[in-house]
């Protein structure tokens, strides 16, 4: 973006209740749902009678609020902040009860509205293990395969490895921060941030400067659910923040599956509890997360078979009769019959059907099987 | 058992068909369904005009029979055979569409219909991992603590985990056969198998003498699970044989549970197949078995749970500016307004429940979190 933006009045007031106003913040949202966005921030400003309480909540963040300086601050980080109606503007937060007032977005450009239309949440526990990054990042390398962009928060663990296995297929990818865009967290993810920044979007609903607190990162999980046509839960633990991202894809009306693992493994009990109260489909690779996260009748998952063996084709009959001639020796029609407890006849069409599908062959002690 | 059993006219029948027929034996099921049990083994004996081709099935067999020397060897191997109206049948089994003629049972002596009142089928693969082995006797031993008997089929594998952990912790457990009863199989089990018949039972339907083959393998699969409330599968792969047992609980209407594993284990396909397809409940540990098992009200399993922190029990706003307050040093209740971004009153009457909570104190510099 070059030179200064020109933004409307309401604009200007969802940027000033972002600085203001926690995204959780229920007091905020039922004054801009009474008042509409300036107005309410007037009034938080300057009162009116009989409702000062509420715009003490206020004060200290409103003493300190400049939008032209949050605008040049924006620039200056190379991020650029896009509203509800802009046609960046991912449609699918609006189905938040709380939509972000507005997001910033630092990234390679395209819309992030066309980044996120086709789009899969990978998320998990940050103490997460080996098993666990693994599958992740395999998930996240068949998403991408399937033109599926990785949404996670950029956390240790899951996150991280679902970026990076998106990444290591070129696929797009999309981080969102509980804090600034322009402030990685965690510190030691900085360059992994930045990589998403180049080829995918980072995105916060904070604006620059924020730091994330615990209540943010609540916030942000649901955002990562809104942005996404679903949510894969990969570990957690039973009170894993990443479980709310889960509540918040059920609240949204967004099907979520989760990843089992050894039920040993702490890490996997909020997956397993998520599956067994119905919450999450159990899934194990990413053609069924894009089954069930894509378009009905394109994006099927090839049904799971084993290893097909010669024998499923057969009649009861003629598979009772092979079960029955041994292995590694001839056995007659009479000794047959008993084996199997078929009558002559039965034995004798059964041993035709075997021969004609090279399963056995006459010898000159009576029926013995084909090698395989 | 001393001296020899009376049987009637139906009895012998019953251990006639069941030395003549497979278990699975249409023909045989067809036959008795239209004439009655001894009428049918006369017309298999005799055949009647037109009616020929069937009696023929069962020539080979018929030369054999002898129902009095299978009641002596019975006798000889320490088993009973029992019948249904017999007080020790499991009437569970008449719900099959083709219930066993008759059962032989070698056990400890309590009837068969008391020891499977309260039952449940741990099943599984036969090239089981360490995971599933542990969790099959994990399961076994909660089950039998309990007071569930744990059927299986005394296979390598799961099944032989699962009676393990139920006679380590003193429990009732039961071994169903593909073979005779007094045929260890695998031979490599016949002490476990003994053990089985000391402390519980051992049951087959098909007579002493009789070979395991592939087919009385999937007959007492569908009669572990018809001996029990429900079935457990713990490791299975997509083509195991013990998803047999799984199909045969769904057709009688009972539970099914299956144990989750790591997806990048083949051997748990199965398992998660069948979960993912609904027709098994995941399950994670016996509590959540016996619940699904077990009586409504009483078997209840107890609600997961993670470690409950103190700050879970704050009002949003308190908890908000707990967040707020840094862990090492003290801040102003002014920065905590703006930090938090709540009015002074609010943020006074957050720092109130704090002390209260014993979660923040006055210093002489504002506020700070005391230690947990």
């Amino acid at each position: 973006m070059t030179g200064q933006r020109v933004l409307s009045a309401e604009q200007h007031a969802r940027m000033a209740w972002a600085r203001i106003a926690e995204p959780d913040d229920k007091t905020a949202r039922a004054m801009v749902a009474d008042l509409g966005l300036p107005e309410a921030l007037e009034m938080a400003r300057n009162g009116v009678s009989g409702r000062r309480a509420n715009a003490d909540r206020f004060a200290a963040r409103l003493r300190d609020l400049s939008t032209e300086r949050d605008l040049e601050i924006t620039e200056r980080v190379g991020a650029s902040v896009i509203f509800p109606d802009d046609p960046e503007w991912p449609t699918g937060v609006d189905d938040l009860d709380y939509p972000p007032w507005c997001l910033w977005v630092r990234g390679s450009g395209a819309p992030l509205a066309t980044v996120t239309e086709r789009s899969a949440a990978i998320v998990g526990a940050r103490a997460s293990t080996s098993y666990g990054e693994y599958v992740a990042a395999e998930l996240a390398c068949g998403l991408a395969t399937r033109d599926f962009t990785v949404v996670s928060g950029a956390a240790f663990g899951i996150d991280a490895a679902a970026h990076r296995g998106s990444l290591a297929t070129d696929g797009l990818t999309v981080a969102v921060l509980a804090g600034g865009v322009e402030r990685p967290y965690p510190a030691a993810h900085a360059s992994l941030i930045a990589r998403i920044a180049e080829v995918g979007a980072v995105v916060s609903e904070v604006p620059p400067g924020s730091a994330p607190t615990r209540s943010r990162f609540l916030a942000r999980n649901r955002l990562i659910a809104a942005l996404s046509q679903g949510t894969v839960l990969v570990e957690a633990g039973l009170r894993s923040g990443a479980r709310s991202t889960v509540s918040a894809a059920i609240e949204l009306d967004r099907p979520v599956a989760a990843v089992p693992g050894p039920v040993t493994s702490m890490v996997s009990a909020g997956c397993h509890e998520e599956i067994r109260t119905g919450k999450a489909v159990l899934v194990t690779d990413a053609a069924e997360v894009a089954e069930l996260f894509g378009r009905l009748g394109v994006d099927m998952a090839e049904p799971k078979q084993g290893e097909l063996k010669l024998s499923d084709d057969l009649e009861p009959d003629a598979f009772r009769v092979w079960q029955s001639i041994p292995t590694r020796r001839s056995i007659t029609v009479e000794a047959l019959t008993s084996a199997a407890g078929l009558g002559v006849a039965e034995v004798m069409g059964a041993l035709g059907q075997l021969e004609v599908a090279k399963m056995a062959k006459r010898t000159t002690r009576g029926w013995a099987r084909c090698a395989p």
